[in-house]
């Protein structure tokens, strides 16, 4: 009942319409009044947008990416100062490069396999003789694969040890898997073998799939594993997760998209983003660092990730019972939990699983490189787009296919900027990441340093990080105040491959009924931190979007992109499987690079805070605590219209837009979560996706009943309450 | 020899000098521009000045000040019921009254003593015969003082409880006075007699003295006295702190304006500011409220003050060793230690100390009546002038004198605005707290309700509480940014009593050598919590002030006027003695109103960034760690000329001074300090008056010369290195 009168005063409420708005506010352009008149009430100009979208070119993309994936890049290499060279010298171009550009170091918390030293995975007897050992490299099938700069799949930050004990099979290594297995066996002194994990339960919300960093549920997964007694975690990827079933070399890359048989998928395994040394600070040479054992989110005990041709010798071995249905998968064999360890019939009968694992950790420099246009009218406003350029290896996909884009996106605006043609009315920053892989942490180093200015200025983020895991659609997540920009900004591009537009293709793989708006694309949430967006959308409150094309779920169950942090994300392997004529690479930049024009050019911004109201109350009926904060989003921001042509009025009112998702920090709501203060989007671990400390609270005190635990629900429904709350009273008048 | 080269650069560098500028940017004001035009470049009035101080009227401010306390008026009761209705009255006026006002009210957590069951502290002998009681209300010598509403003097927020022991005195309660007594005598079981402390250490720096709340020294007390056995706390007035010795009743009010022997302080004894139950959310009704028991910073055991006159019958009769001098004090004995207890010659003798104290807490609404003045140009730009409404009694000083002097401004301005005769740039918003004798508790919470909003819109916030503590000179505590603009202000207003300039009078009471300026007026540092500020400077990191007039510290001791926080804070007692002709009323409304016009209309906001620079070089000899950081402070705001003409860029670079403050906050740098973010000017407990953070860490490094104390200096290094370059950037160029 309270939620159909709340759909009822939603839709009948005068919002905020700024397409309505648009065609009312120019101001009279006689002769006689002064040049900044003219340009203060400048919008966006539809004709340069045209122009932008036109000049955007395929081959200038695959050119872009080609030369970025030259070599492997991963962070703080040589291969990624080729890479931060290849930027400046792109972005301080006379013709077609920014206004100016230069790189920024940070000195950063970073974990390496020992080149001389190689990690190594084998099966012992128990006289120690070595009966097989994993693989150290993956399977060269092109001559990407052959470069000595690849680095050895490895799991970043777990500690290096020298380990061995029984084999169990441990699933996806969740609490509730390792639960499940010490119900029958004693896990003391095992290795665990374990699959990376699906998306779990996130799939029934509009919640960001997994990403070019997520691997808080890897780190979890040895943390997890130590609670248990357990010495050793391996990772494998599993084919039916990722490949659809298939694990033969024919049915594989470079036969297909697939991963190959000897495919390692690398990772970082930390919970927390930015530099685990300088928490909240900006990892400058003399910043305080705290000591290495204070770090917490990272393994306790030695992890190794391996290719699913060696976890199949090892799994397929295994002694006890079967493994539940669920944790079956494709290779060959029924999956069983270990005696713990082998089966008596068995060539590896009685024998160990050894870890020895070399990792080292050291302080690098690693850069971000910076790029700004500045703005003619609102110079001390941002638009900031940003990508990172690290990669595990190649990282043709992760992340060059989005650096490609910003590159391209960039050179386009550039020359316009240098022929004179154009400058938008906001400055844009664009932000080329450093270390990502390892828990985005050049994104999160820089918001650190300059958070009061970042803060107090910056209009929206727009992430482009992997720009197209695949052909099909389009996929945004992003606060839902922006959600109509990326509407617009889609209707205007055509989807490669089909006769209809962007939005109309997106409409089609995905939507949701809107009360407001009927059929919509599903934007997703931000409530992750996936990319680069964490820090802007988590820490500094900033409305930010992450824009891809994508595949179609119905024709796949793979988890990302097969190669992904593997030797196979190559260029050969992008423009073969992934994107050929580079056709969703310049979709994503004309939608993208639109989204950016729309927000620096606007003379309103074009965020639609009803929008914000209608997309948490799409949710409300999840959650009872939720409905009675609603009321305080009956405020809208009204305006009459003939006050809005004045320069101070219009910009009153963006900065009202501007600090809406401002308003929803809680610096205190979540001082265990690292970097999360916004009360709607932060990292849960309950299966509500929005207001994650409230709906935290209310599922442990419904599991427990504890009165102090109500106690706690009641403070995140006050933390909420007073931020949505604070959220209004931005909104509303004034004064 | 840094600080040479440091100030070399500054006295050379070109700051923003707002007075040069004001001259140059005026627009053309040709009759074919809009009317919008000609009102965003709309600057200071200096006639509307002239005007208004011209109007601000001695006989209204005795008329306001008689209004406020006919009846006595602590925070909830029907007292201060009335005067919510009077200032509403006054703010509603048609007038003389604001655009709009109206009351918020807060459900607060309070202490009070039990009306039917009075406090009572008693000598007692072996057998429990009471040998001994001190009075329970304080003499009258008007009829103010017979009011049943005269609240039984008390310490707010000390627990209930019925102690008795052999009685100690220990000086100030410091934890080093309780060491020193600890080294001769088992404190077990005892009471400890205390004076309030003054000003301590304080002294030496431009430091707030003690204000109308700040009462975690007394806290503190009772908190150090149980960590030795102590049981029970008194706590009294020394006449030689406040009465410059003086103790017979023929030389005390009525007969001056000294301390009369049984006049007792009152005052809240709580460290944390801001309602006990609620912190960092607004005390709703719905609100979540901590466990009592959670409550931190309060006595653990019961405390008591008492007047002199029956301090000096318990510490006359102690045995035991001298006191040390500096204990020592003007009662008619020399003060010993106690035996613990009185001496054998004693009637005393044997006998115990019986503190029977019956407060309870409980939760009661607490208004804040807030009223406006709506902005012209910048309706979303605010400046907040406010005081407390809530006194211990009558409250003619403190709180009434600054009420006083609120509603003169608000006659004057509001008369203007109903007449069309003038309206403000800026929108002005006005105060009038409640509850905060108990703790800053009406503005604290304000400020957690409307956070985000104020933090992005307010341009300074200005307390006027206690607004003559005597006849002599201005005082003035701000951030530095402040400085200048309360200089202008003070340049143009006549001292009462003299022939010269409120400006010239200060500087020749109060004053130091600038290096860019020569000699100057001192303005003190806003770091402590002694008034309403607290929260907009430490919380919210806006640029305030604290202003007043007070007396000449060669003339007399008084740590505070001596009727402060008791039955004598009368009428009679404020029109007597401390400003019979109300002239130092009308000077501080001047110089206040003053400050309040220039910060809403002035088209550059007066703060200038290079006096915060130079403000926090002339310390930092103090501490060679604070050296390092200076050189971010080279950078100053400079805008070419003739770029501010236009009103997106005088926004800009009024954006930029705003945020200056907010530019040092950390909301991680202080955890365990309620409310203090203000890296430079949180409270501190270390005896250098800037960086508390660090300083602290420093001391208890030296201290201690531990490897853990030095490595948190070197993070309190890095959280102000990191702040001030964030301010730096705010101030630089915006893109």
């Amino acid at each position: 009942m309270l939620k159909e009168v709340l759909l009822g005063v939603l839709t009948g409420a005068v919002a905020l319409t700024i397409g309505i708005l648009l065609g009312h506010f120019a101001i009279d352009k006689g002769s006689s009044v002064p040049d900044w008149v003219r340009d203060a009430s400048r919008d966006v100009d539809e004709s340069i947008i045209e122009k932008f979208l036109a000049e955007l070119d395929t081959n200038q993309l695959r050119e872009n990416l080609r030369e970025l994936t030259k070599v492997p890049h991963m962070a703080t290499t040589p291969g990624d100062e080729a890479t931060v060279d290849f930027m400046l010298k792109r972005w301080q171009d006379p013709n077609t490069g920014l206004d100016s550009a230069w790189r920024e170091n940070y000195k950063v918390y970073l974990s390496f396999p020992n080149k001389t030293s190689p990690n190594k995975v084998s099966v012992v007897d128990p006289a120690n003789t070595v009966q097989f050992t994993a693989r150290e490299r993956e399977k060269v099938y092109k001559p990407d694969q052959e470069d000595p700069e690849v680095v050895q799949p490895y799991a970043a930050y777990s500690p290096a040890g020298n380990v061995k004990g029984k084999l169990v099979y441990a699933n996806q290594g969740k609490m509730s898997d390792y639960e499940l297995l010490n119900r029958t066996l004693d896990l003391t002194g095992t290795i665990a073998i374990t699959r990376y994990g699906g998306e779990g339960r996130s799939k029934k919300f509009r919640s960001l799939t997994r990403s070019s960093w997520y691997t808080s549920f890897i780190a979890l997964n040895a943390i997890n594993a130590a609670k248990f007694g357990i010495v050793g975690v391996l990772v494998y990827t599993e084919p039916y997760d990722m490949n659809d079933g298939l694990v033969s070399e024919s049915e594989t890359y470079p036969h297909s998209w697939y991963l190959p048989p000897s495919g390692v998928e690398r990772g970082s395994y930390n919970i927390d983003f930015g530099d685990l040394l300088t928490p909240y600070l900006a990892a400058k040479d003399d910043t305080y660092r705290i000591p290495k054992e204070d770090i917490t989110g990272i393994p306790p005990i030695p992890a190794q990730p391996i290719g699913f041709e060696d976890a199949e010798r090892l799994i397929c071995e295994l002694d006890g019972d079967d493994a539940p249905n669920e944790w079956q998968g494709s290779l060959n064999c029924t999956y069983k939990l270990g005696g713990p360890g082998f089966k008596s019939t068995s060539t590896f009968n009685n024998s160990n699983v050894h870890l020895d694992i070399y990792n080292t950790e050291r302080l690098e420099y690693s850069a971000n490189v910076m790029g700004i246009i500045r703005g003619s009218v609102e110079p001390d406003r941002y638009v900031i787009y940003g990508n990172h350029r690290d990669s595990w290896v190649h990282g043709a996909i992760d992340p060059s296919s989005g650096t490609a884009v910003m590159l391209e996106i960039t050179r386009v605006l550039g020359k316009m900027v240098k022929e004179g043609k154009w400058r938008p009315r906001r400055s844009i920053i664009f932000g080329s990441w450093g270390a990502e892989e390892f828990g985005l942490i050049g994104s999160a180093e820089y918001t650190e340093e300059y958070f009061s200015k970042l803060s107090e200025r910056t209009v929206a983020y727009i992430n482009v990080d992997i720009s197209v895991f695949a052909n099909a659609t389009l996929r945004a997540s992003a606060s839902p105040a922006a959600q109509s920009v990326i509407f617009t900004a889609s209707k205007q591009v055509k989807a490669p491959g089909t006769t209809t537009t962007v939005y109309e293709n997106w409409k089609q793989y995905s939507n949701r009924t809107s009360p407001n708006y009927g059929i919509i694309p599903n934007v997703g949430f931000l409530t992750g931190a996936g990319s680069d967006y964490a820090a802007f959308m988590h820490y500094l409150g900033i409305t930010s979007m992450d824009i891809s094309y994508f595949y179609d779920r119905s024709k796949t169950r793979a988890r990302i992109y097969p190669a992904y942090h593997t030797a196979y994300d190559t260029f050969d392997y992008a423009s073969t499987y992934i994107d050929p004529g580079f056709t969703s690479h310049q979709a994503v930049a004309r939608t993208a690079g639109n989204v950016l024009l729309r927000l620096a050019d606007s003379l309103l911004l074009p965020f639609n805070c009803s929008d914000y109201a209608e997309s948490l109350d799409h949710l409300t009926y999840e959650n009872n605590c939720q409905k009675i904060i609603f009321f305080f989003f009956m405020k809208q921001l009204i305006e009459p219209l003939e006050n809005i042509k004045e320069p101070l009025k219009v910009r009153q009112m963006n900065d009202q837009l501007m600090l809406l998702d401002r308003a929803f920090l809680d610096p205190l709501a979540f001082p265990e979560q690292y970097g999360f203060r916004h009360v709607i989007w932060a990292s849960r671990s309950s299966s509500v996706p929005t207001f994650p400390g409230l709906a935290d609270a209310v599922e442990k005190a419904e599991s427990t009943g504890l009165k102090e635990d109500w106690d706690q629900a009641h403070k995140h429904i006050s933390i909420v309450t007073q931020a949505i709350a604070g959220a209004a009273h931005t909104l509303d008048d004034v004064i």
